[in-house]
């Protein structure tokens, strides 16, 4: 399953969120294309790919759709989760409402400042010095690693991570590591939706998109 | 143009800048392909639609190429941004490197809080009170608005932003607002990218991709 489709079960599942929390009991792939402004043959072809979920006509039972995507992408177990670097964006990630709910728990960030080491964020987790990372990541079964530090400090916190044993990376530093087989790193690039947005600016902007004689009231 | 195809042509941007930054005066789309694991029939769709950049056997001149993707995602020009909200994501984005290169200039933050107010981003970015934002924006052109506010408070701030004019909007917060036709507002949710990870971490778990019998060395 390619990293497309992972993201598109998110979506879905996020739609199935906001229904479950209107009280929708049922949907159909038509209704949830047109509520969300997504494609519907898209949503049958990849919630396909899992087994019957929906009846012809019916729909999907939201509360069965939503538990079954749920287990395909592992929310249905806790996976702990640390952050590299407790500046500011570590500090809002920390606290992050996606990344403290179902699935996920942030277990604690780590920098190198003794300033900060021994504090902890806003909403309580702790911060640690590097040294207390395999420790951490052991009594905690940490699988997931976050890295919130400047460029030229990732390669070197990625390999701790490794070393460490964590085998799957998000990336928010504006350089691409070297990751050995078997670890999976995203690399979270920010500029990518504000360019989508210049691109909109842009082309509303063209005058190529103008009308190109005078509008008659 | 889908957003997709936008989302794209930034990935192609970023591996632009990589080659000429090693000093690679030329590329074919089998050797971009190649090195940043790319698909090479996707990049001559995506580019062909822009008129003949490349020729046939000898590839794309890589700083013509980097320069016409640029004027088409509208990075030719510098668009203004503002920041709502100055908690450590506001901090964090103000100061982002990619939010302050090539195409975009943070000009301000913006809070309620008065003990922020009148103080500045790590690197030097103003803060200021909602009052200024009708000012702020109309001095200095501003285009762009990044919400990072908590999610009770995403649709007063967005409707402050269009209200003073604002048509493209970067929503950070884990709510998505309602805009009137004519802007555009992309919601960034982080949790995807973790749940890619968790479905990479829990598809590598699941005992059918072990094989079935004992490994022959």
């Amino acid at each position: 399953m390619s990293e497309l489709t992972t993201k598109r079960l998110s979506l879905y599942l996020r739609c199935l969120e906001d229904l479950a929390a209107l009280g929708v009991d049922k949907v159909s792939s038509r209704e949830m294309a047109e509520r969300f402004q997504l494609n519907s043959s898209q949503i049958r072809k990849d919630l396909a790919c899992f087994g019957e979920f929906g009846v012809r006509g019916v729909g999907y039972e939201v509360s069965q759709l939503r538990r079954e995507i749920e287990t395909i992408l592992g929310l249905d177990r806790t996976s702990g989760v640390v952050i590299m670097g407790a500046g500011n964006l570590g500090n809002a990630l920390a606290d992050y409402p996606g990344f403290n709910s179902r699935g996920f728990e942030i277990v604690a960030l780590f920098d190198s400042d003794p300033g900060k080491i021994g504090t902890t964020s806003k909403q309580g987790k702790p911060i640690h010095g590097l040294d207390e990372l395999d420790s951490v990541v052991d009594e905690a079964d940490v699988e997931l690693g976050i890295v919130a530090v400047p460029a030229e400090a990732v390669q070197g916190v990625v390999d701790r991570l490794v070393d460490a044993g964590v085998r799957a990376i998000l990336n928010f530093a504006p350089l691409r590591p070297v990751v050995p087989d078997g670890t999976r790193c995203i690399n979270v690039d920010l500029k990518v939706e504000l360019e989508s947005l210049s691109f909109f600016l842009s082309s509303s902007r063209d005058p190529a998109d103008e009308p190109e004689g005078p509008v008659l009231a």
